[in-house]
């Protein structure tokens, strides 16, 4: 049996429900700024070898929660893991990021990927197992997946990419191929969330990280069509309690109010929309995850105080005129800066909880 | 004297007066895509050898012009003019990008930078005139330069950047400096477009690269308030025509309306809006550049076609219900990619001419 969850903040905002404070995460909380995350990174040898390894993913996913009071862990993973079950062979190359040795390229390439067997992808069960039994109920797990569409864009370009040039050849030369990537990727990241959610993940998010760089009329079919489909195939309870689901599509703000009727209980927003156009764009029909731009946090901590108020403030008031209440998780727009001070991490998560608390009452 | 112009159609759609079809240039249409442009970077040995002598520059502005019937020709030049002849001491490094030699990080630095002397940019105005006099009233010729915000962005960084630390440490812990940063941009961005065009540049264009990159909160003060300033310092008036400036802010979509009100006679706007959105929002009000995703140039040329027929049917008839005219320059969302198949260049000016015609009849 599972131990009490202490803390529900997080979760009830999530669903909208009243809560005494803002809860707040940070997206990749559990990273590079923190110089006990490089030691254990150290010790791990490379970065794979820190993410498939339930004992370290554990050990690091819990470092923040030592530091600061925030209000959910997140997964130590990578949003690669499916793309890797697949077969593409990934590596990380120091200073150059995720490469994928066979990216899919061509017609013979693409009839041949599967969803891939999840007894690969154990060791991430197994990591959201042994990070639930060290949290002990103190705070919820977060588990996560990268989009479709973002999962294809590493699966085509093989890399990170600036112009997206093989993908979008792809999409504008031959949609079929890319259709059926997106087919095979929206089964496989429900299957992983699922299995996640089976472990203990108590909330589930998923990275649309790529989806900014589709033209307007090319999100939808090929990226927020395939974000439905894994939000509408998740398991909505597990352990009696319900599972929300976060989407968040970094500059997807255009196209708010499309994204908002996928499905999921929570929308994350990046810094470039005001949080209080975004209630009103979605009359609070889903909770609003967001969006202190990361580089706030290399001020002094008096400034990142108070454009942490600045972000509640813009928010205002969960409750509304006409009873309902609106969900506000705070969060940054996109993770946090390797190159943060992290003192100034303190700072933000006093600011959110003691000005969310004062604006309560 | 000057010769007469022998086509107008694009200075026409940028002060929503009648045209035959909808004109098209491409942002950096004069580019590493062109083997001849590839063939004159050689001789000149380097990218600013290439800038700064007018000879070079004038070959390269019209090399696109012989090969396609391209509606505007635009100053070829980089966007780093201004702050080299500042000081900071310019440089570019194979395949790294340009790169600052002294960028502004503390406040001496700041205190002592200063509106250059014009002087030092005279290559600029004499290749603006040499260019003049090779186009011969063949298309007029567009003059550029980037905004206050995204010239201070490479100043401050001093190279290209992923998350814009300094820039955003500065603009959080000391906006004063930035803003001395900023007025000093604003003035020399003004003189700089003014003296372009009593070169003779017949309409000039602002580039706020990297507007998009700012929170919702800080884009007016910071980037937009010193865009404004440029604009309402232009003059708008040479040779006896209307000098239509262009304002395009990469990102700047969920701003649009107050990007809108600036005083630029045309908004350039990316892929991610709809060109039929912006017409709502802005009531026609300024004319629209755009908006094709430059990745659509590596497909094959029948969805080449078939996606600028798309841009243009997205925009709709000029002509509207209450008889007042809308402006449609087409263009890419963004530069054209160094990997663009220069035929498929030629599928898109003969579909966007076509289609455009057939529209108007």
């Amino acid at each position: 049996m599972s131990p009490i969850l202490r803390n529900d903040t997080f979760l009830r905002a999530c669903l909208r429900q009243p809560t005494d404070y803002t809860p707040l995460w940070l997206m990749r909380q559990a990273g590079r700024y923190l110089p006990e995350y490089r030691a254990t990174r150290a010790r791990a040898g490379s970065f794979m070898g820190l993410a498939t390894n339930p004992a370290y993913a554990t050990e690091v996913t819990l470092q923040p929660l030592e530091r600061y009071a925030l209000d959910a862990a997140i997964l130590f993973s990578d949003i690669l893991t499916v793309p890797d079950a697949m077969g593409l062979g990934l590596s990380f190359e120091a200073g150059e990021g995720p490469r994928f040795e066979r990216p899919l390229r061509d017609e013979i390439a693409v009839a041949q990927l599967q969803v891939p067997d999840l007894e690969r992808l154990r060791y991430v069960f197994d990591a959201v197992r042994s990070i639930r039994r060290a949290l002990d109920g103190r705070v919820p797990l977060i588990g996560f997946s990268g989009s479709p569409w973002t999962l294809a864009c590493y699966m085509v370009e093989g890399a990170g990419s600036d112009e997206y040039r093989h993908i979008k050849t792809m999409m504008y030369a031959r949609p079929d191929l890319l259709h059926r990537i997106l087919d095979i990727n929206a089964q496989a990241v429900a299957a992983y969330l699922n299995a996640q959610i089976d472990a203990g993940a108590q909330a589930v998010m998923v990275f649309d990280s790529w989806g900014g760089v589709l033209a307007h009329d090319r999100f939808a079919p090929f990226s927020l069509d395939y974000t439905r489909r894994v939000v509408q195939a998740l398991q909505r309870e597990h352990e009696g309690r319900t599972v929300p689901c976060i989407v968040f599509t970094k500059g997807g703000g255009p196209w708010l109010e499309s994204i908002a009727a996928c499905g999921a209980d929570v929308i994350g927003l990046d810094w470039t929309c005001s949080l209080a156009d975004a209630r009103r764009r979605t009359d609070d029909r889903v909770a609003l995850q967001g969006n202190l731009d990361p580089a706030v946090l290399f001020a002094p901590p008096e400034t990142v105080a108070a454009q942490a108020r600045a972000v509640l403030d813009d928010f205002g008031s969960p409750a509304r005129a006409d009873g309902r209440l609106g969900g506000h998780v705070f969060n940054l727009g996109h993770g946090i800066s390797q190159h943060t001070p992290p003192e100034h991490v303190q700072a933000l998560v006093q600011a959110v909880h003691e000005h969310s608390r004062r604006r309560r009452r």
